[in-house]
C-alpha cells in the first residue's frame, strides 16, 4: 500500500477554493479533509469529530508539547490545530489528506512533515480577487479590507509552497483537474519510491 | 510566453515508450522532437534535419568544445548528440522538447540543464520487460541478452530520475496520461514562476 499525499491547500479570500475542492472531490474516495482540533465550545449543531475534535486546554497543551499537532494557532483565548495522529493515519491508509489552512500554517506542516505538498490556489490578479469579493455583497466593507490585506501578507509568500494554481473566472473545472495532475505526478517523484529499482528486479 | 520544458524521457528496451510517446503526443501541437546530431553518414531514404542533423567531424568537435550539446556520446568512431541551441529555440516557442535519450545521456542533460525534467518508463518488473522482448520474437538471443544487461546496469540509476512511470500491459494509455500529469504539474511548480507574486499584485 503506497502512502497517501498530505496536500496543503491555501487561497486568499475570493480564490474560489470551496467550488475548485468540490469540483476535484466529485466521485473521489481517495481524499479525506483533516478535521482540526479546537479547545472553544462546540457551537449548536457543530458535531464532534465532524466540525471540529472539541478538546479541553489542557488536552490542546499536552499535544503541543508532545509535538503532536502538524500546526496550532491561538486565537481569542483558543488553541486551533491539526492532530498529527489522524493524518498519519488517514496516510497510512494510501488516502491523501487535504489541509485547508493559512500560510502560517501551511509553513508550520512544511517544516515538520517536508513531504507534503504544498498548493497555492490565486485569483488571476488582484484586482480580480478585488472584484469578486465586492461582487459579493455579503461582506462589509471592513471585512473585504481585512481580507485584502492579508492577501497582501500572504501572497508575497507564495514561493514557499511547491505549486500555484490559477483560478481563472468560469476556471474551477480547470483548476480541480490541475491540482489533481499535481497529485498524481507528486506519486510518481521517483523519491517517493526509494526501493523502486530493488523491487523491479525482484517481483 | 511561458518557456517549454526539456523532457528526458528514458526506457529499457521492451518499455513501450514508442506506443506510450505516440499516444501523448497524438493531436497535440506543443511537444516537439529532439532532432539528434551525428557525424555519421546519411543512409539511404534518411533525410537532414529530420532524421538527424548530419555534420561533419569538424562541426561536431566545434560544438562538444564550446558547450553546445546538451548531451553526446561518441559510438565506432561517430559522434551523436543533442544541440543546445535547437532545444533553446523550441523551448523560447512555448513548446516542450522531448528527448528520448539514455541513462548516460540523460545525466548529462540534467547536469547542464537542471531544470530539465527526467522521466523513466519502466515495464513492471524486470520478469515482465524480459517476457516482453521474448514474445516480440524479432531480436537473437545475444541481443535480448544485451538489452537486458544494460537494464541491470541502468534501471539501479532511476533514482536520479523526478519521476518513474509504469507501463503496465495494455497501460499505454494511462503511461500517457501519466507524463501529460507531470508536464502540467511541472508547469505549476512555483519554482518555475519566481515573479508570480509581483504579477499578482501588478496585473
Amino acid at each position: 500500500m503506497k502512502k497517501g499525499l498530505l496536500l496543503i491547500i491555501s487561497g486568499p479570500a475570493g480564490s474560489g477554493k470551496g467550488t475548485v475542492l468540490a469540483r476535484m472531490l466529485a466521485g473521489r474516495d481517495d481524499f479525506a479533509y483533516s478535521v482540526s482540533m479546537t479547545t472553544r465550545d462546540p457551537r449548536p449543531g457543530e458535531v464532534d469529530g465532524v466540525n471540529y475534535h472539541f478538546v479541553s486546554h489542557e488536552e490542546f497543551d499536552r499535544l503541543v508539547a508532545e509535538d503532536g499537532l502538524l500546526e496550532y494557532t491561538r486565537y481569542v483565548g483558543n488553541g486551533y490545530g491539526t492532530p498529527r495522529a489522524q493524518a498519519e493515519e488517514v496516510l497510512a491508509s494510501g488516502r491523501h489528506l487535504i489541509l485547508e489552512i493559512e500560510v502560517d500554517g501551511a509553513m508550520q506542516v512544511k517544516e515538520k512533515f517536508p513531504e507534503a505538498v504544498a498548493i497555492m490556489l490565486l485569483p488571476p490578479s488582484f484586482a480580480v480577487q478585488e472584484a469578486r469579493l465586492r461582487g459579493r455583497g455579503t461582506e462589509t466593507e471592513s471585512k473585504i479590507l481585512e481580507r485584502l490585506d492579508q492577501t497582501r501578507r500572504e501572497v508575497p509568500l507564495v514561493d514557499r509552497y511547491d505549486y500555484i494554481v490559477r483560478n481563472e473566472d468560469g476556471g474551477a473545472e480547470q483548476a480541480a483537474a490541475d491540482i489533481l495532475a499535481i497529485v498524481r505526478a507528486e506519486q510518481l517523484k521517483s523519491a517517493r519510491d526509494p526501493r523502486a529499482a530493488q523491487r523491479y528486479f525482484a517481483d
